[in-house]
């Protein structure tokens, strides 16, 4: 049976007999019925009747529809009112702006506002570097996106994919003290976007691309990067590589392999794949073979478009052609960022000693992690019902605090490596297990571990 | 003497003898130099020394120079620092971003994030009216410039705008919690401007344009206002003429004129003055005149450029051709949105019994307000230092309040009216005076009744 999650939770208010014993049977009957209680509350109790608020998780809207009628069941009771917890939090949205400055009086105004602030946009006008010490562009970014790759849902646009953006907003703030603001583009068209990105430009100090659909996305990136003077991180791409790398990293320190040593196979050659082997590639791994549904990309193939001839072209030492089975016969690591299901047990027992499998494809994965478990000595997923959590979470706010503590006007290849680096030096030796080759997104280190190693500098305290 | 200001504020650091006397000396100099002591800390306090903090209001940069200068002359007192107030207010920025939900662990960030906010997405997805309900849509202003014509300095392009912008952001949530974020454009073209503004509108319930130039500014507020489906506002435009027919509204209470029976002459065409023409026109003011450097602008003069020419179609009734002097003549009321000192005394004298002059110029009034008032019978300006300034916070957070409460698409004329109805109705019968037509901009009634009178709805507490 699937799991119940936190994001499947509702609180429902029942209304029951005054009989204190109900509220076990309601807890029961919810456990019979595959739901798991998180909280009871009992909100108001006299003579009549109780009021009682059961909080409870679920797998889905048709489990919790299936909890919700079993309690209906239950002798005594009424189910009042049912919330669905997720929803209440969203509810209003999950950012808001404050103000740092006191605005009292008129005083407080005549400096934070007129005519003081003049005075401080002259100072930038005559010295235009002072923008970034003297407003929020030395700590802001932008989360844009076209909401046309949000998530595992595809193109919903961008009043949809709103959501997504502030809670990537929300997770600057909580692990990086960065002041994100999400901007959802009402265009999918590539010139578009670039002009857009930018025309805001002037008041972010960096530029997070987030849930933009290949091949579109790589010459966004690459137009942005050549005209603006912040950095542009395409988090979807170089975020996905730089965590990769770090838990690939580990995953060998476990099955004690060299990176310069092994054969890779990355399935998926869409943003994030792409960008895993750029990185892997440049850490120094010798055979990289990328599958996706034209088989294995090999560069004697000119029936590639264009995106995945360059990724041939630059992969593939042995020009190995065929299925994917076909490409794992003998490689170290497989790595997924594709879809899921295509990955099958039996193929880990045809890649070389001590296998390691990242099966990324969110929600499902490229195989059961369980199953995978059983043939392949690492494992790690996108999942956080299991070990190694693969989250980049792990990633992007240290690279932009990094990036903004030095006034970076780009991020650089080796800046990405470092990061990775710094990620997987988080575990020690003590730590590291198959079953731990990546820290929590709640290490408080990891943050300023890369932010450290991006920008060249101690960490913040 | 020019007066001391608070925006123009420093604070000394000065090592001294050990002698208490020394500070006395220290506020005597400063007083003398025609600064104006505000606060004095003693910091430390040895055998050896003091250290003393004295913070003082100065004229302007020269004056602040000339004060130290002689606090550096005080026997036995080293200047060891000077900080500038308003600088170091602004110092990284006004505004942050912060979080309105819980990242604290595993199951918050399931349903804050992934895998919780996809069923919100497409939650969105499936009923895109919901994005005002389930995101910072709901609350959210972007507070868009060129940085084309920002306060009194002019064209001094986005970056130097910002810290302008985030004032204005501040503003929003200091007077009605509104999330506001600045975006400063990189361009000032028309077309680009529009379509930047579009591109970013899904994230946002609405626009507030800020010191954009005129003529430009015209058909950016048209074209927007016909594509988009929330409501725009350019606050330099409507924010003004709601204030102004107000500050009008109560300035008629006071000599006991109509609206319906007075001549107004609006000196300066610009973004300001034909806003506030349109007000003034639609509350009922049978006679305007508008005069700028071509004279009194008039129907019958085919020389006038498109957007004076529209102006003088919609006014002057009279065809009054000529100076300033001449369209004065037994006017009743001036309302300068032009520069300083346009308007002499004399010609107060030549307007009709009780005049009412608002001298709105920024910084330097039309006319000197003290003088003004010598002939006139309610004078009002843009300066916090003179009684009845004319300040845009009475309007802005108000109107978008309201605006975001109704979850409107629009913004119409009749609701500017309101606006300024409910405004002028803030300063009750027993208030009012010639010195006293404006509320303050920290009276908490206004934004409420502002909020109120745009929606339609009972104020929020």
């Amino acid at each position: 049976m699937a799991a119940t999650t936190s994001s499947y939770s509702i609180t429902m208010r029942l209304h029951t007999a005054p009989d204190h014993a109900v509220v076990g049977r309601v807890a029961t009957t919810i456990s019979q019925a595959g739901g798991v209680v998180t909280a009871i509350d009992v909100a108001e109790s006299s003579h009549e009747r109780l009021v009682v608020d059961v909080t409870c998780s679920a797998i889905d809207a048709g489990h919790a529809e299936q909890v919700r009628a079993a309690v209906e069941e239950v002798d005594g009771v009424e189910v009042h009112k049912v919330s669905d917890r997720t929803f209440l939090l969203h509810l209003g949205g999950k950012i808001e702006v404050g103000s740092k400055v006191p605005l009292r009086n008129r005083d407080d105004l005549s400096m934070a506002y007129t005519p003081g602030v003049g005075r401080v946009s002259m100072a930038i006008h005559d010295n235009p570097d002072d923008v970034r010490r003297l407003t929020i562009k030395g700590n802001s970014v932008a989360v844009v996106t076209d909401g046309s790759a949000v998530l595992g849902l595809g193109n919903i646009g961008p009043g949809a994919a709103l959501p997504v953006m502030e809670g990537k907003a929300a997770l600057f703030k909580r692990f990086a003290d960065i002041d994100a603001w999400p901007i959802c583009l009402d265009t999918q068209d590539t010139d578009e976007i670039v002009r857009a990105v930018q025309l805001i430009a002037p008041g972010f100090g960096g530029i997070n691309l987030e849930d933009i659909a290949a091949p579109r996305c790589f010459e966004i990136e690459a137009r942005l990067r050549e005209t603006l003077d912040i950095p542009v991180f395409h988090d979807d791409q170089h975020g996905t590589a730089i965590v990769v790398t770090a838990a690939l990293t580990n995953a060998l320190r476990v099955v004690r392999k060299e990176v310069t040593d092994v054969r890779v196979v990355v399935a998926g050659a869409g943003a994030a794949g792409s960008a895993i082997v750029t990185l892997l590639l440049a850490a120094g791994v010798p055979d990289v073979v990328v599958w996706d549904r034209e088989g294995c990309l090999s560069a004697d193939d000119e029936t590639l478009p264009p995106a995945k001839a360059e990724l041939a072209a630059r992969t593939n030492p042995r020009r190995v052609r065929g299925d994917l089975r076909t490409g794992l016969a003998g490689a170290d690591v497989f790595i997924g960022v594709s879809g899921p299901g295509v990955l099958q047990a039996e193929w880990i027992r045809e890649m070389a000693a001590d296998p390691v499998v990242f099966a990324l494809a969110n929600p499902d994965p490229e195989i059961d992690p369980a199953l995978a478990g059983q043939f392949a000595a690492v494992v790690a997923s996108g999942r956080s019902d299991y070990p190694n959590q693969i989250n980049n979470v792990l990633a992007f706010p240290g690279v932009f605090r990094g990036l903004l503590d030095a006034r970076a006007h780009e991020i650089t290849e080796e800046m990405l490596l470092r990061a990775a680096r710094a990620i997987a030096l988080v575990v020690t030796d003590d730590e590291l297990n198959p079953s731990f080759i990546i820290p929590s997104v709640f290490h408080p280190d990891v943050p300023k571990a890369v932010a450290a190693a991006i920008s060249g500098r101690p960490p913040r305290d």
